[in-house]
């Protein structure tokens, strides 16, 4: 099995390509994000030598004394097989090509592909791409040849991604996921996927400790989508897999085939094979980051999340959260008189009148921090209830800063999942904090707290009763 | 007609019913930020009089100099009809009752809010609630009673909301509005809308020259919304209108009855209904924000978004784009061959291998600013051509941060709308401006982006064709 170690945990990189004049060819992006700001030993290669900012550009990779574990290549396509050749006899096990002019330009191309293929098989080299972004492996490495200061990443966590298009995994994921303060373990942008592709990572994020979650984007339905699913069936077993699939509509797939060259199928027939590979499918890239969140914090089975309380100080909030959980297969079990009464009693009395306690439970705008405190844990307690949905307004009179720690404490008691929606703005930072510090993800909208639980009742395949 | 000008337009306004001691009362808060932060002079009454930080507190709304003509009234409900009675001699022509204990809480506070409604007709008195929290009409009065440095305002812009739900109107309006650079030109919480319901509102709204669009948050289907929807009929004609229907499942429909009584019926009847009188149903609530954003920079008719164009530098960004537009109703017309070899010629000799040209149009990540500018003026010069997304990296080597102003030229030569998304990074501020400031909305999501072409798409009320 192609050990995948060199390419996230290399010591000591070459970047080849470096240009002596152009800080912003890819190389020197490349190379000096990594030599300022990541853990592996970054060493420039460029055949004329010389120096960069001072330090020394190597004529060759074999010229780095020492030798490397893994090579960035950022040349021309046609140099590429032999400064490949190159790097393997200087050590190289790890291979970043990041240029394209390769299979996705055509037949001379794919000759140089094979050619290139031929090299890291010879020397049992793992080759990421070619024609990719490559790997973020923080601390270690990143390869992606984008600017820093134009681009974010988020922070390292549990959650492995891997990705067909680069500008999915750098938006859709990099800067979404920075925003909604989810890490990852190691993102990988697969290129033209000549070597590693979705069915090898996903065997390596399998088998990583530091990984919970694993995450993809996949366009088309070709071999390699059949293979991808035949492992998925057992990795998804232990951890969960979500995939969003582009190329799902006609014009989709026609897009798709026009930049990648994969083949689309019927979806509706994708979409359960996927299901019954245990593979959570993502509907829209926002649901993306919904799950990947859920997951960053639950995931762990057995957890079920199909019957739930949803808990608001707004009946609107209420009303809008029932809407969205109907066609999210997430049941809101209406509460019996028995247990309004049980509910009522522990709320302060200038509640009893006015909250409406039958699910959703609006405790309304006069709702303090302890009755929110005592709603979640009564009913966290109730054997039917399998999780909760915490809708905040943090400005009603009675709510502080506190309440997220204070229900975060309530959580700790209870083994079951709870979700929280604070709205978007910078000045609810205590709230949220509290609530994520103390194992509550916080979403802003809350469709998006549904999808969270909706993402755990996927995990659950189980089908929920009304 | 009942005039509404003195809800929002008064010059003087008695807030009734604050506290000498307590600042986090509701009508000190009401008082404070009318008093610091608006146009209209507001003038604090409690029984007992004496000052409050150093200014007078008057003991009733006759006691006040010159008299007012508007009252916000927070005094317990039995007080209200006498204090409304004293407001309306006192030259009050409208009334905002900011608390609760009316209809919603049973016959006898039904009996009470009768009482007050009589008052009310009896004086020509424009009463907004019982039970609500107002208007916010900038930049004249603000009866939120919320504080307001836990809750934010979007700016005066020409949108006009009203909202069943006091937290959805604060929300998934206020909130989202001012986080989406949306402004508003009046707010309004209906509350019990013992008097001034969506009916009147909507007369209203449509009446304004200051307002282009209207959006209302409805629950249930009640009498008045028949009324509504005939009201609408006439009003979309004119002027857009979106609704967001909350109680639209069956435990939705449950949850709006317990917090507002209203009866819900057949979503897919009132649908149809909605539809046919020409208004634009939200399906969550993150749609109305991209909904009410499009409006406001494009309202005037006719327009149409069927066949659209979308421009990317990146392939992936186009299949997820394609994916969404198809259920959108959106067509993505694939361009001939001929077209595709005349805007080859328009580009870069470096693109010409490798930009995909069909529509979607991936120009790569090695377009500059002029390739996009020359892309979207050659695609918007096409008759088939109604519309256009452009799908923005800022962060590819030739792309700059003119890139918003330099397409914002191009987009007003042409009469056909255009939308943007750029990722939701601060940094990316200027690029962002550079869109709007010359018309072109931005969004930070793909979906959003399609959910914004999709609601000129049902303004046009044409069917798309293949």
């Amino acid at each position: 099995m192609l050990d995948l170690r060199p390419v996230f945990e290399p010591e000591r990189v070459a970047v080849v390509g470096v240009s002596l004049s152009n800080p912003f060819h890819p190389a020197n992006i490349i190379y000096n994000k990594n030599y300022y700001g990541h853990d592996a030993e970054a060493f420039a290669v460029n055949p004329r030598g010389g120096t960069l900012e001072r330090r020394p550009v190597f004529e060759s990779v074999s010229a780095i004394p020492g030798g490397v574990d893994m090579a960035v290549l950022a040349v021309k396509a046609p140099l590429v097989p032999g400064v490949a050749e190159e790097a393997a006899n200087a050590g190289a096990r790890a291979l970043v090509v990041i240029g394209g002019g390769f299979a996705e330009t055509g037949p001379e191309g794919r000759v140089l592909q094979e050619e290139l293929l031929a090299v890291c098989r010879k020397h049992d080299v793992a080759l990421i791409g070619p024609n990719c972004f490559g790997v973020y492996s923080p601390p270690r490495v990143d390869t992606f040849f984008l600017p820093p200061e134009r681009t974010v990443l988020p922070t390292k966590g549990d959650i492995a991604v891997a990705s067909q298009s680069g500008a999915f995994l750098v938006d859709q994921v990099m800067t979404n996921f920075q925003a909604a303060r989810i890490g990852v373990s190691v993102a990988v942008s697969m290129g033209n996927k000549a070597m590693v592709d979705e069915v090898v990572l996903l065997e390596h994020f399998a088998r990583r400790d530091d990984t919970h979650a694993i995450c993809f984007y996949l366009e088309g339905t070709d071999e390699r989508m059949r293979s991808f699913m035949e492992v998925a069936r057992d990795v998804t077993r232990a951890k969960p897999v979500v995939v969003y699939v582009g190329g799902k509509s006609e014009r989709g797939a026609q897009a798709a085939a026009s930049h990648t060259a994969a083949l689309a199928g019927n979806h509706e027939l994708m979409a359960g094979a996927l299901k019954q590979s245990g593979v959570l499918e993502a509907e829209t890239e926002l649901e993306v980051t919904s799950f990947c969140k859920m997951l960053s914090y639950y995931h762990e089975r057995p957890l079920s999340a199909c019957n739930i309380a949803v808990i608001s100080s707004s009946g609107g909030h209420g009303v809008i959260a029932s809407d969205l959980c109907e066609p999210a297969g997430l049941n809101i079990p209406r509460f019996s008189e028995e247990r309004q009464e049980e509910l009522r009693a522990l709320l302060e009395p200038n509640l009893h009148e006015i909250a409406s306690l039958g699910n959703p439970v609006d405790l309304t705008g006069s709702a303090s921090d302890q009755d929110f405190e005592r709603t979640l844990d009564y009913l966290l307690s109730q054997n039917d209830i399998e999780a909760a949905m915490i809708l905040t307004l943090p400005y009603t009179p009675m709510m502080t800063s506190f309440v997220g720690t204070r229900l975060g404490q309530v959580v700790k008691r209870h083994e079951k999942p709870v979700v929280a929606y604070v709205p978007d703005l910078a000045k609810y930072g205590m709230v949220l904090e509290g609530f994520e510090l103390n194992g509550i993800p916080v979403v802003h909208a809350i469709e998006h707290a549904v999808q969270m639980l909706k993402c755990l009742r996927l995990l659950g395949e189980t089908t929920c009763g009304g």
